[in-house]
């Protein structure tokens, strides 16, 4: 698998978000490595987004270690989300590389909630939501 | 989030699999808590599963640091699923509850590589390809 971004650090959104942790819709964890805000364009409702600060392409350029401490706070913060929004399931999904409809090139987990029904055959839902969500929501 | 599977540990087949790990699709990490196989239905060449051995319904189940445990073997296990098939890229996924696609009520990671233009718009492939694939293929 190869680099197949032409996004560098310097024009990054998640970059630019780390470097300036003060919107209304991001969260720092205790541990300064990670932090987690709503997606812009949610797919269901309290759909989240966890992010390392640092600038990884893939989780291929990560040691295996990093992206297991990266995912215990995954696991943390989906709890929450589930709480918060009185989710009856959610999904975990991470893509890697254009192929796999990776659209920032900076390694991020989406955790997504899911409602009995929010589909008609219980598959992934595909229609976007976008709906406008409060930062409030997972405090 | 509650229970909202009636299968248990004794009729579970990832947990009879973890009984009888000497199948041709499956292979045991060092790590002995964690095994990973084909997927019996890919929805992409190289669909590969990562399955904890203790039966957890969902990640929720699991104490955060388990999870990143489970997670830094599927990092590793992806980089040699994506070296085998030679993919462009890959996605890493887990569906917690029914109502988020969970078919087998026990915790496991699909690591599902991705070529270019293996869908017409990049998305998600919903077609399986159910192809059958040689356990030699990560060997």
């Amino acid at each position: 698998m190869q680099n197949d971004f032409d996004m560098n650090i310097n024009s990054c959104i998640f970059c630019s978000i780390a470097r300036d942790l003060k919107s209304e819709f991001t969260h720092l964890q205790k541990d300064s490595y990670i932090f987690n805000f709503m997606d812009k364009y949610p797919i269901t409702f309290g759909h989240t987004l966890v992010v390392p600060k640092a600038h990884y392409e893939s989780i291929h350029a990560m040691d295996d270690d990093e992206v297991g401490k990266l995912y215990s706070i995954v696991s943390a913060i989906s709890k929450c989300v589930v709480k918060a929004v009185n989710a009856d399931g959610f999904n975990i999904g991470q893509n890697n590389g254009r192929s796999a409809n990776q659209i920032i090139p900076h390694v991020h987990v989406h955790i997504i909630p899911r409602f009995k029904h929010d589909t008609k055959n219980g598959k992934w839902p595909l229609g976007h939501a976008r709906m406008i969500m409060s930062s409030q929501i997972l405090h």
